[in-house]
């Protein structure tokens, strides 16, 4: 019932490898891959279209109902054995599960004018960073996510990792260019808030905030540029008070974010 | 005056490499690497012992004040070039200054009895949490980081350069037992808060927290043992509303820092 895939030179071993390497064929083929049986379950059940996948057998004798659900999906299932694990995995002790998934399709811009709350990030370079800050929208009721052009590429597999599976929960836009992109969201009356160190109208401190739809993160070593920052609505900050300078920006967008979701109790 | 270094298999070079890549080495030795201008200047101006210094002519021409801080406190310093600093780099476009340091003498456990609040972690796996917690702590004033010895090495170049620093800004103590630690704490009238998903007496939600001087974190996976958690004075959660059935480890430490920071206005 399944194919064997027994030579590492079979055309989709070399997909998957090319797909999980690299952003630009991700980009042509609108593809990505997924390792781990967690993740790979939270896609087949946010309804990620999964185009094949590749079981271990000791993966199969262990994953009965979940094999059961990519079988009722007719998921083409090719079984692998240890050499070939091996070279596709990225984990130092693989689970035995690879799935080559389609990427999901972007929410038009449009669909942002209604939303509540919106983590917008300006030039995430850190894959670790930009999936753990996905993870903190998810779990604080941020409703979409917003990506400069050149953030790091949501479906590569360390943001889809350090992201746990929140990528598949919350829809999300990649912006063109960033300052006419918040010029149409504050035509279209959304708060925003750009998070600095400098130049603050807000301190980050619960109760009295005023309402914020989008929050706007910037890259890790630049922060947002001052210019873009000075066209939001507001410049919000935490109060700091040891030797640091700064924080790791996916903990500032954490604690930003928690702040602004207690706006809602 | 300087010392040109010309051989990759110059002694220090090889000492260099193996400090950088292995924690025995670190620990029998009880040396460490930095490297970068930032992370190596935040070490001099806090007192770290610099054994010696490798610098390219270029860093030494943009960075005298630098240069001349290191020649007062007679670092002995030696010229590499292009080749030696591509052997020993660990980032993708490196600086040209490069340290090895003794490693801080951690504090005895009773220093501890006098702290008002201490971020301890317990078996912290990935570096780059754990420097992005040191970074959080020392921003939001606590002033001890306690480490169980299963936690990954505090001197590795991926935690001090996710710490930015904040190592050396912070005393840390490394505990052998965390249940016999916690008792010690707790004898010695120390009031403990475990981060827990489950089971929480505690919501972290700023003003009506009591004093709390010991926050405990537990390893990514697993969170902290649950007799562990039991056993401290509280068990402290954040409230999450969307589908993530977690936050990033450094993420859910650095609110509760930042919770727990807001006690002392």
């Amino acid at each position: 019932m399944l194919q064997q895939l027994l030579s590492k030179d079979n055309p989709r071993v070399k997909d998957y490898c090319k797909l999980n390497m690299g952003k630009q064929m991700r980009r042509r083929e609108q593809k990505f891959t997924l390792e781990g049986t967690k993740l790979c379950r939270e896609a087949l059940l946010h309804g990620v279209a999964i185009d094949y996948a590749f079981i271990t057998p000791e993966w199969a004798a262990e994953n009965a109902v979940f094999l059961d659900e990519l079988k009722e999906k007719q998921v083409p299932l090719y079984e692998i054995g240890k050499a070939i694990e091996g070279r596709i995995s990225d984990l130092s002790t693989p689970q035995g599960v690879f799935c080559v998934c389609e990427v999901l399709p972007q929410i038009e811009r449009s669909a942002l004018y209604k939303k509540r709350k919106i983590l917008a990030l300006y030039d995430i370079q850190d894959p670790g960073n930009l999936g753990t800050m996905v993870r903190s929208a998810d779990a604080f009721g941020f409703d979409a996510v917003v990506l400069s052009k050149e953030s790091c590429d949501l479906f590569s597999p360390k943001v889809l990792r350090s992201a746990m599976g929140s990528v598949f929960h919350l829809p999300y836009h990649i912006a063109g260019d960033m300052d006419e992109f918040e010029q149409d969201m504050a035509g279209n009356g959304l708060v925003s808030a750009a998070a600095v160190l400098q130049g603050a109208d807000l301190i980050a401190d619960g109760c009295n905030l005023p309402a914020i739809h989008l929050l706007y993160i910037g890259n890790e070593g630049n922060g947002l540029p001052q210019a873009f920052a000075e066209r939001c609505s507001h410049r919000i900050t935490l109060a700091m008070k040891g030797k640091a300078e700064s924080l790791n920006a996916a903990t500032a967008a954490g604690i930003l974010m928690w702040e602004l979701s207690k706006q809602e109790k």
